[in-house]
């Protein structure tokens, strides 16, 4: 359905909708590219949600030029009334030709309707295929989990030496990886809107698990949230004392935590939501189902190893970026990427690798679900 | 000193070297190309101690057309009486106008004394330069270190989960890696003269640990080697029960191990030889200059963990192979690949990567000493 000379076009909204992170949350990433006699009138992406839709900051940019124009777009065109007017009638009227589109929006105020509304007005439509439709949907992949499912699309973070330790034996992990890593690393932090940590990261490290940028901000506020089922959070902890407006602080626990503590976690400021049995352990999928629920696409669980290894025997997870420093501990006392238990051989968690990255001397592995 | 539409000619020498594996031994790799106006005439490469070297086969080959030619080489050609007689004679009776050479060779008997005895005879002589040498090094890093410093050099293999596991806590580990990586890893065996063990991975797989094409020759065996301080190797393993020829057992041992025990193993067919303090541990290192004096130019030490370890921790390894299958196994009582003992963070082994393959689904990095 596409040409082999446009799938340029095509890349080039993929990457557009790319540059979009979590500030477009509850709506999706998208790129759009207006093309006339081949070549590129006009382009743009959705950069937050109340703002103009990717297929508006294009048509605008190319003006005039629209008419009899082909537009690319990574995702179907909305049909309906959001906080934007429908992104089909804005096509319709800039006398847009023909439409080359990446995916059918899932989400049940479009599904079809908006590539439906365009073939009504005689424009001509084509859904990519295949390895194109991948791709699309690899941008997306964290909306399309929210909206097929409901729940926060999960990325486990994990950075480790060759033998898989995530700090030595006595907790430092000041830095396994470089600074580019640790900064790519960062950067999920404004692609994601939550991040989840254990309390022994908490109490080890006490961070402060902010984006790069600072801070969320109100309307799109950055979610921290720590695992914590016997409320062992100190209320001194850096992540409540210093106040970031726009990056709340959720503790998870289990019901019938300490009411004490409880109430000293809430007086420095943290929200406390009880999920799963009484005692723990807090079960990862309700934990994402939550998240969904409050409008998060995407969360970066971030460990430790405790924590990664509830998510990973779970198989409450969507994606794995495992950042690997060319180095060697060695101690069996360090501390493991992953801590499940017993797991014999043939019950491990096999995945595939989909990328393969050199971020200065470390290696970025992108993996899922095999 | 090599020209641009040279370097094809040159890596071919290198690609030739690198068809050669360990019966060359104790000679290196050698690749040899003839070049008259722009065509390869002649090409060749030294397969085994004893027969003819690179350049008498590519000289062959060349037959009259030698005559004005370029030769390239990717060592230093030899100017003295081995097995054969000197290449250098070959070469300027041939009546080769030009010598393009990867290296000098290291050994005592060559050193320069190759390219001058061609330079007197009014060839014209180019040594690569940059990154072309370094190239030419690496195919024969074997035998560089085992000429400059007497030993084998040693490679370390290991195959592990991407948390860094060898085998789950029951021992098992077939197979962490998939046929492609089990593959690559048996081929090692063809290229270097011997194999390494702990007696930890004999009692827990019993593995015969011979190359694929079945066995060493008598003329260049392929050494089948187990550290094993207490001696507790049973002398019906496989790897003694099922006799070679031409892949010999060595077993290492500590001074003042059991006189029986010892009598026992001598008996099956292994021969015992002590290094380092009594009661062990057996020092990497000795390994190393007793291999490298019996003629291997490359060992592969193929763990398990506590080998490993005692390689890494003595910093007696010149190259990593790490075979990484997408898993995770997450039992933090699973067999770890290295096992060292406590080490703090700033004093983990760091590594560069040098080369990274996918091998179906596996992933091989290369890595050497940072």
């Amino acid at each position: 359905m596409i040409a082999a000379d446009e799938r340029a076009f095509f890349d080039r909204c993929l990457e557009l909708a790319d540059r979009a992170g979590r500030l477009t949350a509850p709506n999706p990433r998208v790129g759009a590219v207006v093309v006339r006699d081949g070549e590129i009138v006009g382009e743009g992406w959705h950069r937050r949600a109340g703002e103009a839709h990717a297929e508006a900051v294009a048509l605008d940019a190319a003006g005039e030029a629209a008419r009899g124009a082909t537009l690319f777009c990574s995702l179907e065109p909305c049909a309906h009334h959001g906080r934007t007017p429908p992104c089909t009638d804005r096509i319709i009227a800039a006398g847009v030709r023909r439409v080359v589109c990446g995916l059918v929006d899932p989400d049940p105020r479009v599904r079809g309707a908006g590539l439906e509304a365009l073939a009504a007005a005689g424009i001509e439509v084509d859904l990519v295929e295949g390895d194109d439709a991948q791709r699309a949907e690899r941008v997306i992949e964290d909306y399309l989990v929210h909206r097929r499912e409901g729940r926060a699309f999960a990325v486990l973070k994990v950075a480790a030496t060759l033998d898989g330790r995530i700090a030595d034996r006595e907790r430092r992990s000041r830095w396994i990886t470089g600074a580019a890593a640790r900064a790519h690393g960062r950067r999920l932090r404004e692609r994601y809107g939550a991040i989840v940590v254990g309390t022994g990261t908490v109490l080890a490290d006490d961070p402060l698990l902010l984006p790069p940028s600072g801070a969320g901000e109100p309307g799109s506020p950055f979610l921290r949230c720590v695992l914590d089922a016997a409320l062992r959070t100190p209320s001194t902890a850096r992540l409540l004392a210093e106040k970031v407006a726009g990056s709340p602080v959720i503790v998870f626990t289990a019901p019938g935590a300490d009411v004490q503590r409880r109430r000293l976690l809430e007086r420095a400021g943290a929200e406390i939501v009880s999920l799963g049995p009484p005692g723990g352990p807090i079960p990862p999928a309700d934990v994402l189902r939550e998240l969904g629920r409050r409008g998060v696409l995407g969360a970066i669980v971030e460990g430790g190893g405790r924590t990664h290894g509830r998510f990973v025997a779970a198989g409450a997870f969507d994606k794995i970026l495992w950042y690997a420093h060319p180095s060697i501990l060695g101690d069996p006392e360090a501390v493991a990427s992953v801590r499940i238990g017993r797991v014999p051989l043939e019950r491990a968690t096999r995945l595939t690798i989909a990328g393969l990255e050199r971020l200065e001397d470390d290696l970025l592995l992108t993996l899922y679900p095999a």
